[in-house]
């Protein structure tokens, strides 16, 4: 299989996550997600869609030109915030690291 | 809770597939379908991305301007092709169907 080392440490770096959030509360999160994560030096997408099937299900999907960018991005005052105004909103959270390998279309 | 009734109609249309891939197969899918994905009119993002721990898992996150540009790219030649060529290399698909709310940043 193609199981070798894991991608170079060059490659970029993705998070796609499953957030399942206290009922009635998804809205309120979007929005604390939406402007926390505007100005993230190095990523590429943060992109948050609402599950169809699910009200109480949020799917984040990340891109960022490296891991260490991402890294970074924990420390910024407006992430932090995010952090701590969404936690309580938030009742579980799968999370999947990916390498991003093609398809960051420009609008 | 939040469950009122669906998206109008006119919202954003999304995609979060995990593809299970048939062993060693998975670079070979990634090209088939970036390939196949290039040129789809209403497709705001086709991100293709390597699952970190597991070497036969890969994640689809599609946005579209609407469900209807997503329906009517199933008729388009190159991913018609793309799905010929791509299917006997998936062993599995998981799909959620979404509607992205926020975060489609241009490169």
């Amino acid at each position: 299989a193609e199981s070798g080392p894991p991608a170079a440490a060059g490659g970029m770096y993705g998070v796609i996550g499953k957030m399942r959030v206290q009922p009635g509360q998804r809205d309120a999160l979007i929005a604390i997600l939406a402007e926390g994560t505007k100005e993230m030096p190095g990523c590429l997408a943060y992109m948050i869609a609402k599950d169809k099937a699910d009200p109480d299900a949020l799917w984040i999907t990340e891109t960022w030109d490296s891991a260490a960018s991402h890294k970074a991005s924990l420390a910024l005052p407006s992430v932090r915030e995010a952090i701590t105004k969404g936690r309580p909103l938030i009742a579980g959270f799968e999370r999947f690291e990916t390498e991003p390998v093609a398809g960051v279309k420009t609008r």
